[in-house]
C-alpha cells in the first residue's frame, strides 16, 4: 500500500520560492500564469502489516507531527493501493 | 483553473532525504514504513485566459522543459477545476 502527503505553505503565507519560478517561467515566454506555489510530497511505501484504517491512521500522525509544521503549513493525505 | 506538476526522483536513483527521512521516523517508533521517497510539487493557477487543452500542454510543457531535470527526475502532471 502507498501513501502521499501533500506539504504546502498555508494560503496566508507567502512563499518566495513558488513567486521567483512564476517570474523566471514568465520571462521565458510561458503565458496564462496567475500563481505558482510549490510544496514537498512524500511518497510513503507502507510495509502491509497494517490495515488500511489503521495505516491511514499512522500516516496522518506522521505527516502532522513530524512531516508539517503547522505555523506556516499545511498537509494532505491519501492512500493508494 | 489550477494545475498540479509532481516532480520526484527516477525510480533508479537513490533517494537519500527520503532514507533519512525512513531512519527517524522508525527511531520515533512510527511503525509499517517500508519505504520513504520525497518529491516537490508545484500548484499551478492559470489565469483563465487558455481552454483547458492549451492549459494542459502548456503545464506539460513547463513540466518537462523547466522544473523536471529529465537526467534524474520524472514528472506527473494534473488538472483541475
Amino acid at each position: 500500500m502507498k501513501a502521499y502527503v501533500y506539504v504546502s505553505f498555508k494560503k496566508s503565507v507567502l512563499d518566495p520560492q513558488g513567486k521567483t519560478i512564476q517570474g523566471a517561467l514568465k520571462k521565458m515566454g510561458y503565458k496564462g500564469l496567475a500563481e505558482v506555489r510549490q510544496g514537498k510530497y512524500f511518497e510513503i511505501t507502507l510495509d502491509g502489516g497494517l490495515t488500511r484504517t489503521e495505516a491511514e491512521a499512522e500516516v496522518t500522525r506522521i505527516a502532522h507531527e513530524v512531516l508539517t509544521n503547522p505555523v506556516i503549513e499545511e498537509c494532505r493525505v491519501s492512500l493508494d493501493e
